[in-house]
């Protein structure tokens, strides 16, 4: 890996403690980090590098997930500087210039720099400016960006911040993060089918009668309320994480695929979604909202009620949609999409439902068979098949594992800053991908803000609105 | 189940005692023997039914694989009675009727009745020519005559033995043994393929590159050897076991099948056979024997040193084949077989080798998939695939298992009484397929005798003759 600067737009907010420190470190441990790196933490907060260094120490001793060891932190917590910055102001960049280069000579670093915006969005489009006219990003060696979420709030703003990032780095220098594509049992899907063509064999519309993706959580708005009311599950969940695993599940891995050709299928899946239409608006997309109710045995507020929320609030925390891949592989197969907050369990999980014979005797047990991956908070994946049970002379689904020990995996962050700092963009959201979501999203953002598509309630605690069981079982099915 | 009586030739031989009266008594503990049935047991030995019914219980404390239970054992035994019988005197059979029936006309049963031939083959002709002078066979009720193996010693006496049964009943009244169609493992293909649409999928020449089935013991020839050293592996093993385990796996499970359609599917798969060709004679057949050397840590004799072996004998304690199955399912998906004594394991199992991608990286420990079925001693299907090492980025091969609790099973000859006492020969040999078994065997014995074939040796305790390894090298496979 080659020698680097890491420039840290956000050095004190909350996402560089609790995921991008902990991520470095756990690299530093495993030997994933450049020989030689300088670290500069940007923030208007006066603060000196060595305080600096106290809160990454804080923020290790909470947030990472192996024990920070004595020997070494000290070694780790050197390579950080902290520079103090107004992402305004035109002299902050020309003073941070003079300061990484000063860095750069004394630690006999290249000029590659990676810069890693975790910023409010309305600040990118200056800094992306600025970067550029004091030469900063001129580099003779390698620059690449890294861009937090969220990448717009719809199609329009994201066209724009996709603008603005454009008039100075190119697309292959631009990684923008989406975190659920850093989670190992997303990447590990392709190493779970293409290694074993029993599995290649199965994925496909001979075999498969629909897939459901599921990402519920049992919390609420919490703090978050402001922010989220304005956004909905359909921002905050569906736009990015979501599709992204649709678009991750329904590649085709006969082959090791490069990370281009992984960029082009993704394009390619999105392009052969069947757009939303004003039918989908009313049967196919299901918005709702949680209202009071009980949740692990706590009786919880209804969104409304939510401190920050408007008491007519409309939002959804609840999304569910069908949607269908028009091409060679996907054709016919239904993808049932849901997301909510306030469900009856917490469980991020990919099933891929194999088709039944029409035959099949269900009055002795015997039910379709799955693939199932959880990806969280468990990981995981297993097949569940029918399995004889001689003494009753019926069947029992048994849920076999693919992973006997599952064990200590790098977090999603880890994964997504070591490809960074490689130049690897496989597992990042590319402007395609990206564009083609929002282009999907957009009819639905608009029903939604005109109160055109039903707001569907559902208690708190519960698997969500009604209207969500009816959308799959009108097929046949049920959410597995 | 209907009232009947079971009239077992061969009451004090040992294969009654180890295996029929243990099987009767655990279909007893299971309430699944008829209501009111009466055992009358045959022999020469002068024995009262109180002599018997001791040797019985003696017998399934030795043998039957749940604990006697003295409340009920009485209860059991007491549907036994003794008769001295002499299969070649015809005034036995005469008296065998009258006692019958007034058996019959004490418990108040129909006159239903099952014929057990657990007696020496030279005897069957007669003692069904008898059964039909005598009147017993000419039933108001239903007849079945269970005929154990072997089944002839080569086409021409197996046609022969076969002409003798069909001279009083019918092939839908014969039922004939072939105890591994009784193995939980065997009987469970079917329950394993038809609920499970993903296994059905790869349960094709697409998906599958190779079968193996092999029985091998660590046992050497033992008391047997007199009998063994005419008959070989070749008709211990080959034309019944061996054969019939091919057409179990071939036979496919779209649907549920009638126990005719397997039959009708069975003989289409021996008929699709390749016969045994010159060519193969030298090359795809492999006839092997034991020498010297060392099972499980201990030193043992060659086969020709054996206690009642000739000195000179060829005889083959190994056996090795390929044979293609030329239809629709099967068409260049080659079957590899192979059975012997004093092996390094004893394992009877089936494996289904999967089509491996031509690219696939080796070097990253990617291996193929396999079905395992393993039917003894052990009993488990399991499926390798290669899992994802995230921390040395290699695969691993892991055998992830259909069943976690296996649990006690009934054994062969539970499963087949009762099937016999239903009426249920799905899980016999029928005529055609033991036909069309020797058919193919035929010109193998032919070449054995006269030497005709290549005789290799193998040291006891090893994994056969290199000419078995050489034979599925040849393919680009190995055993597994």
């Amino acid at each position: 890996m080659e020698n680097m600067t890491f420039v840290l737009f956000g050095a004190t907010g909350d996402l560089a403690k609790r995921k991008i420190y902990p991520a470095l470190y756990n690299l530093y441990l495993d030997g994933k980090l450049p020989q030689s790196i300088s670290v500069i933490g940007l923030g208007r907060t006066p603060l000196s590098s060595e305080d600096l260094q106290a809160q990454i120490h804080e923020a290790l001793n909470e947030f990472s997930r192996r024990d920070v060891l004595r020997d070494n932190v000290q070694d780790f917590l050197n390579k950080f500087r902290y520079f103090i910055f107004d992402a305004m102001k035109e002299e902050s960049y020309e003073n941070l210039r003079a300061f990484m280069e000063e860095r750069e000579a004394e630690l006999g670093i290249p000029d590659n720099r990676l810069f890693y915006l975790s910023v409010a969005p309305r600040l990118i489009d200056n800094i992306v400016k600025q970067l550029d006219a004091s030469g900063i990003s001129r580099t003779g060696g390698w620059r690449r960006l890294i861009v937090e979420k969220p990448f717009g709030t719809d199609l329009a703003s994201a066209r724009e911040l996709n603008a603005s990032l454009k008039e100075v780095f190119v697309e292959e220098e631009i990684y923008r993060i989406d975190h659920y594509l850093g989670k190992p049992m997303v990447q590990n899907i392709e190493s779970l089918i293409r290694p074993n063509p029993i599995l290649q064999a199965l994925w496909d519309h001979k075999q498969i009668s629909n897939v459901q993706i599921t990402a519920s959580e049992t919390v609420g708005v919490g703090s978050r309320a402001s922010y989220y009311d304005k956004a909905g599950a359909i921002r905050d969940m569906v736009q990015n994480h979501l599709l992204q695993l649709v678009m991750m599940t329904a590649v085709h891995h006969e082959r090791k695929l490069t990370s281009d050709q992984i960029e082009q299928k993704k394009r390619e899946i999105m392009e052969s979604i069947n757009p939303v239409s004003d039918e989908d608006l009313q049967n196919n997309i299901i918005r709702g909202q949680y209202q009071a109710g009980v949740v692990s045995g706590k009786a919880v507020k209804g969104y409304q009620d939510e401190d920050g929320v408007e008491d007519d609030s409309t939002n959804d925390t609840f999304f569910a949609a069908k949607l269908c891949i028009n091409n060679e592989h996907w054709s016919g197969i239904p993808f049932y999409i849901r997301t909510g907050k306030r469900m009856d369990q917490k469980s991020t999980r990919i099933v891929i439902e194999f088709k039944q014979d029409s035959d099949a005797e269900k009055d002795v047990g015997i039910v379709s068979n799955l693939l199932v991956i959880e990806i969280n908070p468990n990981e995981s994946v297993s097949l569940r098949v029918n399995v004889a049970d001689h003494s009753s002379e019926k069947f029992e689904p048994t849920y076999i594992g693919f992973s006997k020990h599952p064990g200590h995996q790098p977090e999603a962050y880890e994964r997504l800053l070591y490809d960074g700092m490689i130049g690897d963009s496989t597992f990042f959201a590319h402007w395609h991908e990206v564009e083609l979501s929002w282009e999907w999203v957009q009819p639905i953002l608009d029903a939604f803000a005109n109160d055109e598509a039903p707001l569907h309630t559902y208690p708190a605690g519960s698997t969500g609105p009604d209207a969500s069981h009816e959308l799959i079982e009108r097929d046949g099915f049920e959410w597995n």
